[in-house]
């Protein structure tokens, strides 16, 4: 058997070649790293939904339950049609001049809000909220006292213990993490997460997980990301956010389509809508919206056609004289969605 | 002033003239009444609705509510979805083998019929039932213990007293009548209704009223009609009607037209419905149609969607892992609706 021994100098450049040709490969690995994540990035706006529904309505519906418990039902229905249609933001307005309470979490500082609304605000929000957050969030109070023969919202945020996802939404926990560390999160997961950031205990975040985790680690590795974040890049449908407005003008501000719907509205079949990026669908209450105008002393009108880019009757030749608050939600976004998606789908074609 | 006296003979002939003036006079009339009449008949074809549309659903969602003002709720909520959508017959079908048991009323003699099934049936028959009717065709039962929290239909054949309407329903009254006369109806008129026939006491009847009534008569007059024609001549929703079903394929026999409901169905953006004389659309329970095929004992397919003519998801991206029953129902009729108007305006078209 044959041994080369290299010389000295050829030794030198067999490794400055080897040198090169790591950093070439580092290179090469980072140029894939940049393409694979350029890659991703559009896939991520493939997918990504750039536009956000939004749904208000008069807390006054509440008043339209006999009992307490079917007032709970009652606020159950409208999330469980926000969840099923993928509504983003849900806005409450008053359209009866309630008494000013003091409103607590969310809720603290708005103003001139009483029992309605912050009722349905916060049954609403109790049931956006996963299930693993409830006792961080939502600390026992008499509205939620029937909470328990509501029906989950089961929308893809509500995650399983086990379920492998991007995304995650948590609490930050109140622990202390190593100097230059990130705050941990409880994901609701058999480990806790640590995140990049140091945040606030008690906040409630959505964050990244990174897709490979050690397995031997004490804990899992994620980022924060803006709560937008799975819904524009991941087309995922992340539950809704609750605001309360003191009246009916106070909703509409920064919306780039509205609609506003009556039985006095036009035929829905005839309707077509364009593309937008933030749409409202407004609901009047048991007087429908003309109660809502009456009260609100922004307007001197009475026609609330006027307020709305569009009127529409989303049941035409209706089985029934009255349509109740809840029903017209379920019913209104059903007929609706295959023309916001057709307004969307139009646009790829363009 | 001169006065003209006829002779006998020229008197003889005048009084022939007028008789033939009078008869001409008449048929002129009788052929103006039958003008009308067919202009009438033809304008009632033209607002008469040709087609019905029918639902199923299995009993067994009604033990998917937590309580029983919920499950009087739950039954409610699909009464109320069936006025506003103008379904004209709700199936309700078993898919649990429910134990035969005594069932009362209109359901006397139907078999192996349980709790859950008859309970719906019950109340969906006492809200689709007229208020002024109820004491009649409802006494007191437990399954109605609940019916003061149930949402009215309000729909067009629960008349306010005062209304003045072409149909009523009624009830015939146990009260003698002249002979040759009909029978009298309470029709939650001021005043009963005399009709054309003598019927049992205590039977529901359909009652077309005459145009013009005499205002000093001591009752009303109206004639006896199919309980269809309020629909197909006037193209008025009448309510719906009830019927249990031993299982699945009981159902689904006499309907030229079939749909199949399920998340795992084809896209309802891309379906187009034919006229139909008579449409059913199918919902499954809890565990969807899938366990409502197992129990049949008449099938042993798995895949449901093979026994109909459409299996249709009528709720694509949906923001909630389930949709309840309940749900899919409005849902699904406001998603039809426009595809269902659609099959008929085009056949005009054609
Ligand atoms: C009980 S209804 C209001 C009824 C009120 N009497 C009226 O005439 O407007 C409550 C709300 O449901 C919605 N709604 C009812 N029927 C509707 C229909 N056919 N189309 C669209 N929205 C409807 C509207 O937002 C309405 O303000
Ligand atoms: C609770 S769901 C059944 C869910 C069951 N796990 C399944 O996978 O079918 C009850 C019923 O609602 C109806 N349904 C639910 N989602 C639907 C959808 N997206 N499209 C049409 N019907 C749906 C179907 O009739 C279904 O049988």
């Amino acid at each position: 058997m044959l041994h080369f021994r290299f010389s000295g100098k050829e030794e030198k450049r067999k490794r400055k070649d080897a040198k090169v040709l790591k950093q070439l490969e580092k290179q090469r690995k980072k140029e894939e790293e940049t393409k694979e994540q350029l890659r991703q990035e559009s896939e991520r706006k493939e997918k990504g939904r750039p536009y956000t529904v939004s749904i208000a309505l008069p807390g006054s519906v509440m008043d339209n339950a006999q009992s307490p418990e079917l007032r709970t039902y009652l606020a159950g229905q409208i999330a469980r049609a926000s969840a099923v249609f993928s509504v983003d933001e849900v806005v409450i307005f008053d359209e009866q001049g309630e008494e000013s309470k003091t409103v607590e979490g969310e809720f603290k500082g708005v103003g001139k809000k009483g029992q309605a609304c912050v009722q349905l605000a916060r049954i609403l929000q109790y049931l956006e909220c996963p299930q693993y957050l409830r006792k961080s969030f939502f600390p026992k109070h008499q509205d939620l006292q029937f909470a328990g023969l509501l029906n989950p919202l089961d929308s893809p945020h509500h995650m399983r213990v086990d379920e492998e996802t991007e995304f995650r939404e948590g609490v930050v926990l109140d622990r202390p993490s190593k100097p230059g560390k990130g705050s941990f999160v409880n994901c609701g997961m058999r480990k806790e997460v640590q995140i990049d950031k140091l945040l606030q205990a008690g906040l409630r975040v959505t964050v990244r997980l990174r897709k490979t985790q050690k397995t031997d680690s004490r804990f899992y590795k994620g980022v924060v990301v803006a709560p937008h974040v799975p819904r524009t890049e991941g087309g995922l449908y992340w539950g809704y956010s609750v605001r309360l407005a003191s009246c009916l003008t106070d909703c509409s501000h920064g919306y780039d389509l509205t609609i506003g719907t009556s039985e006095r509205g036009s035929n829905i079949d005839l309707v077509t809508l364009s593309p937008f990026k933030r749409l409202l669908i407004v609901f009047g209450g048991l007087q429908g919206l003309e109660a809502s105008v009456d009260f609100d002393q922004n307007l001197d009108i009475t026609d609330p056609s006027v307020l709305f880019d569009h009127y529409i009757n989303t049941c035409p030749n209706q089985g029934s004289r009255t349509i109740r608050t809840e029903e017209a939600i379920m019913i209104s976004l059903a007929g609706l969605r295959p023309k916001i998606s057709a307004a969307f789908s139009s646009m790829k074609v363009e």
